[in-house]
């Protein structure tokens, strides 16, 4: 049981699992009687990029188990070049805590590695909530050399956090206020912070990306035989990963529920934050073998 | 105020109100502190057909008026061959109850319908339930010959609501299985029953789709110009306005949350009805000027 004046990701202390030949970086706090969470992260995402707007009230209710997969922030080793070495390593973290079924909320990158896990270990998960990403084969996922895009990434006079306000957030007054509110959220977070990726850990992951995107084989036969109940959520205004994914996600999943957000980006579930959690709650509330909530 | 042995659409009276030239037939139940939300039914549906696993528990928080359009159930006049001239009726009808702002679920052709006043009289709607409908302009709207539609309303061993369980629900046997629940449901009225829709009134009602599906001009537009917090609901398998529809009003309404149900077709809301009442509840809660809920 967690401490409860650690209940948030703005104070929760970081904490290090040995398994195998690595050791992974995480946070684990919150309490209550659902099923712990599992925090699967973005592109070049640490366990400080998780908002503390989301994972605090989900805190209430359940831990809350936030991971820096192998070679981001504090866990040692190399980042994978594949979404498959992604969940070998997921896989590896959750043995390590003697978790063998949690719920899952992986988002973009996160999201990926969790219908990996999914595939490759299916008791592994109960519920799965999947955020702003794509299913194997999906399309135009995370290619940074879009305008739309690198303009916000090659601009040098914005600064920490100020990038993420621009590329998570739709480009509308509303949208970007929201993620203002984000970053100011995040750097709260003042003590014992998570190391920033580097280009090193990009690359690898931009390797991942390209790999998943070029599926084998025809279509999204993948999906169809994964059967967790599952929340698919997105913003309508995704410029990082479309929407389109979570539509084709949606149709190929057999037992999945989609959630579309308006004037919302690829970090539609932080814009929207009351919403989100409030969503997720009731998903991860239900004891249905059917997503529907 | 409702006696409460009325609060079903089971038991409801229907009830009779002149307006200019017509009479047209509704049903109004419920109570509660949340705006009267008035329902749009579907092609050839009458009173009859709302679910009151759908009505009733909306009917617990606020007064729900179902309404039957010109020329439909015991409604006078000659139904309408374009959406325009429904919404007109549907206006004069609201006039006449003396309301001049309520919520409103449309389904399918009713969604129609719905968006239509919205763009007529925008102060007559607060928020909006589109299930299972299309934008002007979309794609594939109830094309009967379809052989996945034809040969179930051309079956002549379907008996009474039996076609109703083929064409809105998906070909599975979880989901006929709730079409088989859905029927039973509407089968316990059996007093005071409309008048079922004749060839006339689905010849007129088909008239509007075809017309609604040629949209003059470019795109969605009309769509941007609704800023209603609205809320988009479809199954992943509809056969009757597929779910293409609904990714475009979401894409084009700019205040548009979208919920697409697994298993489902054209009757989401019927099959997962607990489901469906209970998020409905929370977006009617809202008076956030935004739809997310």
């Amino acid at each position: 049981m967690s401490i409860p004046t650690t209940d948030s990701n703005t104070t929760a202390p970081t904490q290090f699992l040995r398994v195998r030949n690595e050791t992974y970086a995480y946070r684990r706090f919150g309490s209550g009687r659902g099923r712990p969470l599992v925090f699967l992260q973005h592109f070049v995402g640490t366990l400080d990029n998780w908002d503390p707007a989301v994972t605090d009230p989900i805190a209430s209710e359940r831990e809350v188990i936030l991971f820096d997969n192998a070679g981001v922030g504090r866990s040692t080793g190399k980042v994978p070049t594949t979404v498959a070495g992604m969940a070998s390593h997921g896989l590896d973290f959750l043995d390590g805590l003697g978790l063998d079924n949690c719920d899952v909320l992986g988002f973009s990158l996160g999201g990926m590695v969790a219908q990996q896990m999914a595939q490759d270990r299916p008791s592994i998960f109960r519920r799965m909530i999947l955020v702003g990403t794509a299913p194997r084969g999906g399309q135009d996922i995370m290619h940074l050399e879009k305008p739309s895009l690198a303009r916000h990434l090659g601009d040098p006079t914005l600064k920490g956090y100020e990038v993420l306000q621009k590329i998570l957030f739709a480009p509308t007054s509303s949208s970007q206020a929201a993620g203002g509110a984000f970053i100011e959220r995040l750097a709260r977070r003042n003590e014992d912070l998570d190391t920033p990726s580097g280009a090193d850990v990009a690359a690898a992951q931009i390797a991942a990306f390209r790999e998943w995107e070029h599926a084998p084989g025809a279509g999204f036969g993948d999906l169809k035989g994964i059967h967790h109940p599952t929340l698919v959520v997105n913003g309508i205004h995704d410029e990082m990963i479309p929407v389109s994914n979570s539509y084709r996600m949606t149709e190929n999943l057999p037992n999945a529920v989609l959630l579309v957000y308006p004037d919302a980006g690829h970090g539609s579930l932080f814009q929207f934050h009351e919403s989100f959690t409030r969503q997720a709650a009731a998903f991860l509330a239900s004891d249905s073998p059917f997503a529907p909530y």
